[in-house]
């Protein structure tokens, strides 16, 4: 091989990929992965995740895996191969002349390779880590815990959006595990299997949480106007757009929903939900999810809406909503319509023509403020006149 | 001794339990206390605890500890013996025939004391940890910070029901600790006169909550389809049957309190309250205590009831009843019947007599759906016409 | 130098403060700053913190940083020093005569200065590690993360008042950081730059928050009959008296706000907020800030007021009041007076004169019961009949 600069590259990785069989990943990334007893993998950590691109250094990736015996099976959704230090040695040889570059934000893959390489050659593995790649090659179902963790980093990482990808079956994949308080996954048998010893010696370890999912803290890195006052909130696979503020009171965002643009979460966005930008869950605000609330419906709210203190959220919103505190707005929940006029203003194409609809009828539309009259009780859905703005020292 | 097999171990142990004087212990187990400055015990983790079982081990550990000049008192409900490596010697003697199959779930009793045996002779004891024998002869209020975690695991080891255990008078037994992230409790005076040193050297300790009580997952291993996704939310002493779920938003269980099937909680159980398998505690959904809240009336929930988000719950509720999101259901909200004969029918023996009834009369009653008209703010009363179903993939 | 009891120490650090030019700090304090990679304080640990006290040591430090060539800029509101062992040594001078009565409670700002006279000599420093002393000389706008630090403090030491401080601008001044579970902080880009070595070696701190503030029990040891169950859930610069519970359901105190007595806390305490002795916020319960919320008028309730369980309050309360579980009290809330004379008694100089009013116009008054008729959807005030008295095991 005499490969010396990015042509030579690209020649190299060229010819790879336009070989008959051959197909670019949609997806892939080198894992830690972490064994459980029976030596399956329980958990993954990625440090660089390509989507819809760097093809080459995936087809490098190929290559070094194929020619160490390894045969990559493409013809399925996924394949996760392991590597070793002769497939790193052979990557590295295709990217020698890059090396003195590699720092930084440049060939993030290649760094990541000479890492590895480092660890598998200084000897000092532990004996239930092995370090693999997970190709995707489609958005099907997950079918490996390195498939499903793969897709929680691409949503968690902002390369994929809420509810865009495949994670039919995640639950089934990921074992329930005890995450102790310095990230590491246990295995509920095995802190069984151990527990007279750790317990008598005092090296119980304080398990933080049992879940099948990581949080996201564990795994991710937030931009720096992201603020997360207690990662318990936000689990792996969660999106939260730049600008995002979650308070530690009563929120909570569950894996493939969250934020598209700056919001304050002080309240509960539940699995699909999606958020947009200047919109303020305040705090205990619920909005209903898929998986148990709504009924599979799910729900989007718009930009720069707000959902007062303890109010429920059970239905889509259109840009500049308001939830006033405490009243819940469910798909039937009963609204008497109190500015026809000026709603149809800022929705054009809807007309009112009844004076009493159910919530879900007014999915999706703007500007509506939705108000309990305390006097009657009767819930009635006006024009909102209050601009929300978030407070920018926060976001 | 000469104690061959399980036959002379048995009339070994009869012997002993027939003795004049010898009382079988309700509960029993070997534990580690950790002593404060005082050398007053601050907690104790237990590994393996009796209640009502493995009377012959309890007779040995007696045995032992009396023949090493430590007088058991059985007068009063409870005796915490401290244990050394005298006692393990004398005890394992006895159970010698028996070490060779003393793995997995076999004589786990045995397996504590090898342990304890071990770490006694190896030289390698903190200072400030004792090992000891708690008995509780009876269910009288708790005398000892021993005694007081012995029950905490019977209700959190599922062998004691939610309120069936006197805890009176546990919260001025126990003292108020600072839990470190490490699982280790420190007195606060203890921190205060080493604050100085331990800041500046920046070792100050990551100081996770401060609290008379530890947390459930510092003591219990949960079962493989239980999940709790922060460990701040469930305090020892909690009942969690299997496949309940605590979600991290705003969810709590306390002390003496739980589920008691497959439960998904995203909100507050408070102190006494249980419920019922197939029930969801909705977001932030709160169902109230005896500690602060109600009366002093304990709230059971039923089978396979919904909990709206940021609904309240003041009463006892029957088995599939539906609590509206938002709404605030206490002992004397005003309720207006709707569905009476359906009610009914679903309430043998119950009649309704009257067209408003204070929410206490309606009590522990099945299939009651209570909702607020959204155009009169009318709380009432239906039937419940919504089966109830937990999403599988999740309990 | 000949100082050999308190007279001539008097003498001497009266001589300095009557110097020309020479200022009393209001506040000031030793801290152990760390530092980013740009060298700038990234956050701070004080473990003595001063206010309007202890002048003579404030006085003893000014002459020691000065006498070793740093000249204390008094002119603005904050000066911080770097102090190397050259100025602990020449300061410990002055305090030799006191140095073997120096522990317990005694003498605590020369204690302090011990211990960073030893570790300065013992050449273990970090290099991000660096000693100063901290002087506030006016309560403006901070400048620094040192005076940031010293005020949230203070704040938390229950030495200021809520809202008493100037924090204008603190957003702005502390970097967002991610903070692991041993309470050490990460510039979020040094993450960044290490973290494929960090993955791939299992080495990848576990992040508990990214925030700009720490957490209060990263920095204050609560009084002894404080409890707080999360950490999570108190930032640091929050005051909590004596007698407080923060319970980890759905609750929150922000910094600048908190507890003037006995509180019971399960719900959101938002920046300014203040709730006074005897009360309880119920689960879940919502008390808005200035922060986002309210229109910027901070929020006091009385003593002795219940806000039930995900009730939100958005008006000041007075003394003896209740909201009831599951209502929102905002300002433009209406609210007719049901109890106008009864009301009237415990409000001497308030005159109702009218039958609905904006819950905005009762701020403040005493003894107000809020409730929803739940048959009419009404919200009313009526005079509190129930004596809201915490439970004393609690507090």
């Amino acid at each position: 091989m005499n490969i010396k600069n990015l042509n030579d590259l690209k020649k190299f990785t060229d010819e790879i990929r336009s070989q008959a069989g051959y197909k670019d990943p949609i997806a892939f990334a080198i894992g830690r992965s972490i064994k459980g007893k029976s030596a399956k993998t329980i958990s993954v950590n990625y440090a660089v995740v390509n989507m819809n691109e760097n093809y080459g250094s995936a087809a490098v990736l190929s290559w070094a895996i194929e020619k160490n015996g390894i045969k990559i099976d493409n013809s399925g959704s996924e394949f996760v191969a392991p590597i070793n230090s002769a497939i790193t040695a052979d990557a590295l040889n295709v990217f020698d002349f890059l090396l003195d570059e590699c720092e930084g934000d440049k060939h993030k893959n290649v760094q990541n390779l000479l890492v590895v390489d480092e660890i598998l050659n200084d000897g000092e593995m532990e004996n239930d880590v092995e370090f693999v790649v997970t190709f995707l090659y489609s958005d099907d179902a997950p079918k490996s815990v390195e498939a499903v963790y793969l897709k929680l980093y691409l949503l968690s990482l902002n390369k994929a959006e809420i509810r865009s990808l495949n994670l039919n079956g995640a639950f089934g994949l990921l074992p329930n595990l005890a995450w102790d308080s310095d990230g590491n996954p246990h295995e509920l048998d095995n802190l069984r299997e151990n527990e007279i010893w750790l317990k008598m010696k005092g090296w119980y370890p304080n398990i933080v949480s049992v879940d099948k999912f990581p949080r996201y803290l564990n795994h991710i890195i937030p931009s720096d106007n992201t603020r997360i006052l207690d990662s318990a909130k936000v689990r792996m696979g969660a999106v939260l757009a730049p600008g995002t503020t979650v308070m530690p009171g009563a929120s909570y965002i569950n894996f493939n929903s969250g934020t598209t643009g700056s919001v304050m979460v002080e309240g509960r966005i539940s699995s699909s939900v999606s958020v947009g930008d200047g919109s303020d869950v305040g705090g205990g605000a619920s909005i209903l999810g898929v998986l148990s609330g709504t009924n599979g419906n799910p729900i989007s709210v718009g930009k720069r809406c707000l959902l007062g203190a303890n109010s429920v959220t059970g239905v889509p919103l259109g840009d500049d909503c308001i939830i006033d505190a405490g009243i819940a707005i469910l798909e039937g929940t009963k609204i008497y319509i109190s500015d026809k006029e000026a709603l149809e203003k800022v929705n054009p194409g809807f007309k009112f023509d009844k004076e009493i609809y159910k919530a879900l009828e007014l999915a999706n539309l703007n500007g509506i403020h939705y108000r309990q009259n305390s006097q009657t009780g009767q819930i009635t859905a006006s024009i909102s006149k209050r601009a929300i703005k978030l407070n920018a020292d926060l976001h």
